[in-house]
C-alpha cells in the first residue's frame, strides 16, 4: 500500500517555482466556481504518519486558495457536550455546507486507528468500525460531498529523521512532542493498522490518496494538483441529472394488503379506563424521566402517522408526564436554508439531544421515504438509499445508548375524512387542515405501498417499529404511552408504584389485544 | 415590591373551571396566530421564590398551549463550551426564533441575585449587572422581541408551609431539595436583592409581573391571562410600520472634512521593507497565539473597509501567520433564514470562538450602521441604537478576557477606481466587482458621514478603531498586522526574538509616520 510513497519522489527547485503559480490560480479559481455555484461541498481528510506534513499542507491550502470560505475543523479531546452525543456528533457539527470547503485535520479514522495501535481494540472492532465509515462515506458520496482522502506518508528512517530535524531547529522544536516519539515507536504497528484500515475504505466513491510526505515541493504539488483535478472534474460536469433508475418499480401488493392493514381499527377504551391509564402511564414514564440511571442516558421518540391520525395529541400526552425543562418537541416541517446546504440526515443530528433529555420528533427522518418518496420530491435513488442510512443513524444513537422508540399512528380514510370535517368545522381546529392533507388523501394508497416498505426494511433489531391503532384517540394515546414506558425500561431498575389489581388485569387484557391487534415489528 | 402578592389572593374551584377552558383556547389562537405570522418571538422569563411554582407554571404552559412551537430552556452547570465563552453567550444559543415561544426557567437574573445572596458580590457589582440587564433588555425590545417576566411569590411562613408540605407528601418529596431549605435560611436576604434586582430592571418595556404563588388557581389565571393579554395586543397591531424617526438628521460637515480624511494615504512601503517586516510580524503574531498565556483567552478581529481596500489579502496575512485548525475566517454575506428569525447580534455571537482561537470577521456587526444605514435596509432607530448596543457587545467579549481588534481599512475614490478597473481586467479577479459596488461608490459621501459616526460613536476604550492607509497594500498590509500584534500582546508576557537593528528602526519610523498619517482612535 505505502510502496509507491517511500521512493524518494521529489521535485526540483525550479519546477515547483514554475507550477505553483499556475496551480495557485487554477485552485482559486475552482473555489469560486464551487462558492458560486453552491451545488455541493467538498470535504478534506488529512491522515498519516506524524511529520509527514499534514499539519503544514492544512496551511497550505488555507494560502493558497481564500480562506473565507475554507472551514478547518479540529478536533481536541471532546467537550462535555461532545461527550454526551454518539461519537459522529462532533464531525457532523463541523460538516462544510454547499459551495464551502472543509478540512478535517482530525477526523472519523483516529480513534479507530489509534485505539486498534494501543490495542484496547482488538481486529474486530477495527473492522467493524470501518465497516461503518464505509457506510458513512457511501452516504456523503450520495449526498453529493466532494469526499477527498490523503494519506501522507514517511518511511519509518525519513520519520525519524525528520522529527530528529524539527527538534535540532529551536524556531521548530516546540512542534515535537512527546506523543510524538511515543508514535515512533510504534511506527510499525501503526503502519499495519493504517495499511489494513486503508484497504477497508478504500472504497471508488472516496478512495485514498496515498501522498510520500518527505519532500515537501513533491507533497503540495501532488495534494494541490490531485484537489484541483477532482474539483474541476466535478464542478464541469452537467448540473445533477437525477440518476436514472436501474431498479424496476415495485408493483402494490396483487391482493391490496398491507401491513397497516392487519391492525385492528376497532379497539377502544372507555373514558374511566383511559383516565386511569393516563395517569398510570403518566407517572410511570415520570418516575422513569427521574430515575437516576436514566441520567446517563438520553430518548429520542419518533412519532409518524398519517395525517389527523392524532401525533399532536398523543405527543402532548407524554411531555405532559415529563419535566418541560428537560425535553424538547421537534415539529419537522421544510428544512431551513442552512439545513438544505447539508447532507439530509444533518437536520436530525443537529437535535441529538443531552444526557438526561427527551428529543420528541413529531414527524421524523422517515418523512424521506414517506411524503419525499410519494410527491416525487427526491429522486428515486436517493430515498432508496434513505433506508439503509437511516437504519444506520438509529443504530449510531442507540450504540450510544439512546433510546429510540418510533411509533406510527394509524387511522382508516373513513375516520381522517370525520377528523377533517371536524376540523373545518371548530374555528380554532381549522388551520390544522391544509391542501397538503387533501393532496396526501388522493394518494392514500401509494402511501400505503411507501409505509409498507418503511416497515419492512427500517424496523431494526434496535429501533423496532411500533404500529399503534388510532382510530380511537384514547386507545392510540394509552398505547403509544405504553410503547414508550416499556422502550425506557428496558434496563432501567424502576421501583414501581404498586398498580391496582383491576387496574393490572386491564393492562393484561390490553396489551393482549393489542397484540393481536396492533403489533410491535420485529426485523 | 411584594406586598400586592402576600395578601392571599384565591381563586375558586368554580371560577377556574368555568375560566380555564375559555383562556387556554384564547392562549393556542394566540399562539397559532403568532406561528403562522411569524413577526416576532415570544420569551418568558420565570423567577421567584422556591415553592411558589415555578416548574409547575411552565409545565403548565407546555400542556396549555402546543408545545411543539414552545422551547423551553434550562440552565445547569454550563457545559464547558459555555464556559469557555461570555456569560451571555448561553442565553443566546437558546434564544427562540420568530413566530415561537421561548420560555427561561433559568436566566440572566439567576446568578447575578443568588451571587449577591451568597455574598459573591457586592452592592455596586450588582448594580452594574443590573445596569448590563437593563441594556439587553432593551435591545431585545427594540429588536421586536416580546418578553415577559414573572416573579412568583410566597411569603417567608408560605413558603415554609409549602415545602414542609412537599417534603410530607412522598409523591413530591424529591422535588425539596437542600438547596431550597439553604435558600429558605436566606430568605430575608434574598428578598431584599430581589426587590432591588425587580425595582432596577422593570423598564416600561419589560415590566416585572409579580404574582403570588401560593394558590394555584390565581397563579394559574394570573400567568396564563397576562400572556395572553400581552400576545393578542402585540398580534392585533398592525404589522411593524417603521417608527416615526424623532431624531433630525445630522447633516455632513459644512467643510465637508471627515475622520478618515485625516488619513496620510501616501504612505508606502518597498518591497525589502515589506518582506522584512511581514515576516518579523508574523513570526511574532504566531509565537504570541502559540503563548501559553494565549490558550487561556482567544481573540476576535473585526476587518472593515470600503470596497477593494484590500480586507481580504489583509485578513490573509494574517491567517497565514496562524494555524488554520485554530482559526476561522467568518465572511460576513446576507444573513441566513435562521438568522434573520433572530435579534440583530444574534449571527454574530453565535460565531464567538471558544478558548485559544481566534475569529477572523471579514465585514462585522458594523455593517448595521454603514450599509444598512447607507443602503436605508433599515429604518434610522435601527441603526441609531445599533452604537450602544454594539460597545455593549464588544464591551461583554473584552470582559471575558477576549481581545478585540477592529481594522478599518481606509483608501482614496481614486485608488479604488484604479482596483475596479484591474478587477475588470483580470479573468479571475473578475468576480469580485459586483454591481454592488458600483453603486455603494456611488454613495461615497454618504459612506463617509456614516463612518464619521460609527468611529465617533464606537472607538470604546475596551474596543478602539484602528484606521489604516490602505491605498499601498504593503503599508496596509504592515499596519494591519502590527496593531493585531499589538492589541494580542497586551498582557502577554512574550519573549520576542531579537530584532535586526536596522529593522527596528525602520519600524520605529514607521510607526512615528503611522501615529501622524494613520491612528488608532481613541475614546
Amino acid at each position: 500500500m505505502f510502496e509507491s510513497a517511500e521512493i524518494g519522489h521529489s521535485i526540483s527547485k525550479r519546477t515547483y517555482a514554475r507550477e505553483v503559480p499556475k496551480l495557485r490560480e487554477a485552485l482559486l479559481d475552482a473555489q469560486y466556481d464551487l462558492f458560486q455555484d453552491g451545488r455541493f461541498p467538498v470535504m478534506i481528510l488529512f491522515a498519516g504518519v506524524d511529520g509527514a506534513g499534514k499539519g503544514e499542507t492544512v496551511n497550505l491550502l488555507n494560502e493558497w486558495m481564500d480562506p473565507r470560505h475554507i472551514r478547518v475543523a479540529a478536533f481536541g479531546d471532546p467537550s462535555d457536550e461532545e461527550r454526551e452525543r454518539p461519537p459522529m456528533w462532533r464531525y457532523w457539527r463541523e460538516f462544510p455546507a454547499k459551495g464551502r470547503i472543509g478540512i478535517f485535520a482530525g477526523h472519523w479514522y483516529t480513534d479507530p486507528i489509534l485505539d486498534r495501535v494501543r490495542r484496547k481494540t482488538k481486529q474486530p472492532q477495527l473492522i467493524q468500525s470501518l465497516e461503518e465509515i464505509v457506510r458513512f462515506e457511501t452516504m456523503l458520496a450520495d449526498e453529493g460531498v466532494l469526499l477527498l482522502k490523503f494519506w501522507l506518508h514517511l518511511s519509518k528512517e525519513k520519520q525519524k529523521k525528520r522529527l530528529k530535524a524539527l527538534e535540532k531547529d529551536p524556531k521548530t522544536r516546540w512542534r515535537v512532542t512527546k506523543t510524538d516519539w511515543r508514535h515512533f515507536r510504534l511506527y510499525d504497528r501503526f503502519r499495519k493498522v493504517s495499511e489494513l484500515a486503508l484497504r477497508q475504505t478504500g472504497s471508488a466513491s472516496a478512495p485514498w490518496m496515498v501522498v510520500e510526505g518527505e519532500d515537501f515541493r513533491y507533497r503540495n504539488l501532488t495534494v494541490g494538483g490531485t484537489l484541483l483535478a477532482a474539483m474541476r472534474e466535478r464542478l464541469d460536469q452537467k448540473p445533477a441529472k437525477p440518476a436514472a433508475d436501474r431498479i424496476p418499480p415495485i408493483p402494490p401488493p396483487a391482493d391490496n394488503r398491507h401491513i397497516l392493514g392487519a391492525l385492528d381499527l376497532t379497539l377502544k377504551l372507555d373514558r374511566k379506563r383511559y383516565t386511569d391509564l393516563l395517569a398510570l402511564y403518566q407517572g410511570r414514564l415520570n418516575l422513569l424521566s427521574r430515575n437516576r440511571r436514566f441520567r446517563g442516558r438520553s430518548a429520542i421518540l419518533a412519532f409518524e402517522g398519517n395525517d389527523a391520525a392524532g401525533k399532536g395529541g398523543a405527543i402532548r400526552r407524554v411531555a405532559a408526564a415529563l419535566d418541560a425543562r428537560y425535553y424538547r418537541i421537534i415539529p419537522v416541517a421544510a428544512p431551513t436554508e442552512e439545513e438544505r446546504a447539508q447532507p439530509y440526515l444533518w437536520r436530525f443530528w443537529r437535535h441529538v439531544p443531552r444526557l438526561g433529555r427527551f428529543a420528541l420528533f413529531d414527524r421524523s427522518w422517515y418523512g424521506r421515504v414517506l411524503v419525499e418518496r410519494v410527491e416525487k420530491l427526491i429522486p428515486p435513488p436517493d430515498w432508496r438509499r434513505a433506508y439503509r442510512e437511516i437504519v444506520e443513524f438509529e443504530r449510531m444513537l442507540v450504540d450510544d445508548g439512546i433510546r429510540v422508540v418510533k411509533i406510527f399512528l394509524h387511522i382508516s380514510p373513513e375516520e381522517q375524512l370525520r377528523r377533517f370535517e371536524e376540523r373545518m368545522k371548530t374555528p380554532y381546529k381549522r388551520w390544522k387542515l391544509t391542501p397538503d392533507d387533501l393532496r396526501n388523501r388522493a394518494r392514500w394508497d401509494e402511501y400505503a405501498v411507501a409505509t409498507d416498505a418503511m416497515f419492512a426494511k427500517t424496523s431494526s433489531r434496535h429501533a423496532p417499529w411500533n404500529l399503534v391503532a388510532s382510530d380511537y384517540k384514547w386507545w392510540a394515546r394509552i398505547r403509544g404511552l405504553e410503547t414508550i414506558v416499556k422502550g425506557l425500561s428496558d434496563g432501567v431498575d424502576l421501583k414501581l408504584p404498586p398498580c391496582d389489581p383491576k387496574l393490572a388485569k386491564a393492562i393484561g387484557k390490553m396489551v393482549k389485544k393489542a397484540k393481536k391487534g396492533g403489533r410491535a415489528l420485529k426485523p
